[in-house]
């Protein structure tokens, strides 16, 4: 009883102590006098100092955090660092420098501006950057050329008619999906660059020249991020991609699972969880069942490491030009599933329940169901890792849809049981009326929903498996050894 | 008979016609001599040129196509052209030129760099520009100031130790979500900025005069942006944000109405809808079917145009300072709501069909429960664009409540009926097993399963009206006048 007295004042103190900017307010009474204006006035600015603190201090922790869940990150800043350094000697060598004409800005500055995080990204951008400053170079110096033998008056309309016009039909075609896919870049730096030559021609006379130092500038700018980009622990687009793919399966799979447990769970399962050690495991199955929401909104990610992996040359297992197209509709399909485990989602937690003996009786049937769906994942999952064809995978649909069967022949015995029960009430008039044994309909609408959901999640998972075999022939993924098979199934027993 | 006969011809005619490249081929002999192969080999020249121009004839049409349906694109684009223009006139005048040093270069490549589709985004690129390129300017005089006086042995490798140190730490800041959303392009003008200046300190003597250019035709660049894309037919973030959630909340409304009236449909209207007047229909069917698609993805594009919206000043009936942040609160709820109308349509589209007696039943209060969610949206969706308190929201929110008992209630009486008639059943041994009546459980599946995803959509949409109810208080929309309340009931009548 002593210390839940003292344990708001302790909750105070603590609140004054993490609340940013309001501290110390709410044990002291309101001040009157001015020169309790005046000290409330200063313990206010320290209060707001020690809030802008502490506001740095959580921003600084939290990046620390960050980067130490994420030293792939810290190790691309380093690698910026490193480029940055590295195309600065320009400028202090002498005959680097003058070798470019005294425009080693320009590399310089494609650095800054062409160091992505991932391979592709910066290798794309590397060469939209090189194109787009070559075809508008060659443009702007052409109408330079006819600008320049059509008169005096004539030379700056001509000039600016083409930059409205080359600018205006340049910004139009960033609109296009399939030009804003790949080309988006390099449509802004043909924009920028035909300005530049166009307008600065009028005045600049030595237009080769300084073409010809802008290209060997860029040249040197982008290969030497394209070099150390992969080089110095790359990070590849695809093998992103690759891996998004990968944990989002994954998740899906122990979502899926998580859910129906969560579902089908004993009453007593929620007093154990009361205990200490339970908490960390609720915990657990929380994130779990949240697990499904990574896939909800993956796709920009998704179509943007697929555009970027089009660019990488050959790494790791994967070839220049495998099929990143189909880890799209893999992805498709996965998200399709994660909407359906939404749903399922929501009818767990909705507050109507299903009767705890029919629970029982489907709980079988619906784990079973979940649980070869899910198995089912994970074997796609662990196929797309290995970058093999899985020999289970034909087997494992097929125990799928016996599970779908055998849940749709126990929606069916239930109905006939129940015939059977409210036959036996029809005929003893009323007495029956208590026993758990009869249910209402209502009452089985959550179960229903449920399993009618389970078996849509099967034919949606079945479609994922469809998407990973498209996948497994067009990246023509090897078959597993008869080995691996074996080692699989010892591991399984 | 005849024409028969003659219409797969005139089909392969059009199909030679209509494929790209794959032209005269089909009614033709294999060519086996060499004239005829190095006729064949021409023919398959015009062909592939033929494609290719049909290839970029149908990029073409396409991007025309896209021209028309969205006038705001194509005058974004002359916008960019005219800014353009007029910066480029920094060139021709020389009083001007000479004004900013002859960097007139800077603030043409501010133009390209800084002119985005809508105004938030320009400002928001415009501060940043300005705001990177004045830290990073003061930033690196100041370390250059130091290098200079630490002598010449240290000065380079005071500078490139700074240079990798800060654009280090710069990077590391644009993966911190909240700089990412505000300050990515800040960051990266800060890391150029400050090489330069640093670098280049080295070499250029007159580094004030430099910094002093450089501010000022960045200055000139951004405001010439700024004032071009706020005076001339301005794109407004907030207010596509504002549209985007009210097309979508429409969208999801239609869809709503059109999954269940599709499940609810008499198979009659199937035969209606194979005459030519029908086709019309059923395409515009399915296009308000798959309405809700649009919601699924938008998350992304929601964020970034709420991220912009901010930067800008007030407009139309926005105050600077609007809660753009609720925008996205609605976003979400409206997510999760098309999240249940996917998984809705997904059971409507199953094969497992419940018997017609049951779904007549059902109909009427299926098809109550949906059309007082879709109006309550269609209602909410008013109140956002109207930008007024509606009146009648709480009383659709209570009639979709009572939709909801009745539907539950329905549920309840169709198993007190079908009890009766199982029971029936059971005394009548057998006869009865032929009549209508009688239905097992697994008939009734996808019933329950939509009417209990009806139900769930329901309280999603609840949930939506809340979050409207939030955006209309903090964004203090003003309560609907009486006249506007009976000009609305007048229409309803």
């Amino acid at each position: 009883m002593k210390t839940s007295s003292k344990e708001p004042q302790a909750a105070a103190l603590e609140w004054r102590v993490s609340m940013p900017g309001g501290a110390s307010r709410a044990l002291e009474p309101a001040p009157a006098a001015a020169g309790e204006r005046r000290r409330c006035s200063s313990r206010m600015c320290i209060c707001s100092r020690l809030g802008l603190g502490m506001g740095i201090g959580g921003f600084l922790e939290r990046a620390w955090k960050m980067a130490r869940n994420e030293p792939k990150k810290v190790m691309h800043c380093v690698k910026v660092g490193l480029a940055l350094s590295l195309v600065s000697l320009f400028y202090y060598m002498r005959p680097l420098y003058d070798g470019v004409g005294g425009t080693a800005m320009w590399a310089v500055m494609t650095v800054v501006v062409v160091f992505e995080y991932t391979v592709g990204a910066t290798l794309c951008k590397s060469v939209n950057r090189a194109t787009g400053t070559f075809l508008a170079g060659a443009l702007g110096m052409g109408v330079h050329w006819v600008a320049s033998h059509a008169g005096d008056n004539l030379q700056p309309v001509i000039l600016q008619a083409s930059v409205f016009i080359l600018a205006t039909a340049a910004t139009f075609s960033r609109f296009i999906p399939s030009v804003k896919a790949r080309f988006d870049y390099g449509a802004m730096i043909f924009i920028l660059t035909f300005s530049l030559v166009s307008v600065s021609g009028y005045r600049v006379d030595k237009l080769f020249e300084m073409a010809h130092h802008r290209l060997s500038t860029i040249a040197i700018g982008t290969s030497l991020c394209v070099i150390t980009t992969m080089v110095v622990s790359p990070v590849w687009a695809g093998t992103e991609l690759h891996n998004i793919i990968n944990t989002n399966m994954d998740r899906l799979s122990d979502s899926l699972n998580a859910c129906v447990a969560e579902y089908f769970k004993d009453g007593d399962d929620d007093d154990a969880k009361a205990s200490d050690g339970g908490k960390n495991e609720a915990a657990a199955t929380t994130k779990a069942l949240h697990g499904y929401k990574c896939a909800l909104n993956s796709k920009t990610t998704e179509e943007s490491m697929a555009n970027f992996a089009r660019w990488e040359p050959a790494h790791g297992s994967f070839n220049f030009g495998h099929p990143w197209k189909e880890y799209l509709k893999v992805g498709a399909s996965l998200r399709s599933c994660a909407y359906c485990i939404e749903a399922l989602n929501a009818s767990i937690a909705s507050d109507a329940k299903a009767p705890d003996f029919l629970k029982k009786h489907f709980s079988k049937f619906c784990v079973r169901l979940s649980g070869s769906s899910s198995a089912l994942l994970k074997e796609l999952a662990i196929s797309i890792a290995a970058m093999k064809k899985s020999s289970r995978t034909d087997l494992m649909v097929e125990e799928m849809r016996n599970a779908v069967r055998e849940l749709q022949n126990a929606l069916k015995s239930l109905s006939t049981q129940w015939m059977a029960s409210t036959g036996e009430m029809a005929s003893d008039t009323g007495e029956e009326k208590a026993s758990p044994r009869v249910v209402t309909l209502t009452k089985i609408v959550p179960l229903v929903t449920v399993a009618s959901l389970l078996i849509e999640i099967a034919a949606r998972t079945e479609t994922v498996a469809q998407t990973v075999t498209g996948l497994a022939d067009k990246a023509e993924f090897k078959v597993e050894s008869a080995e691996e098979t074996k080692k699989f199934q010892s591991q399984k027993v």
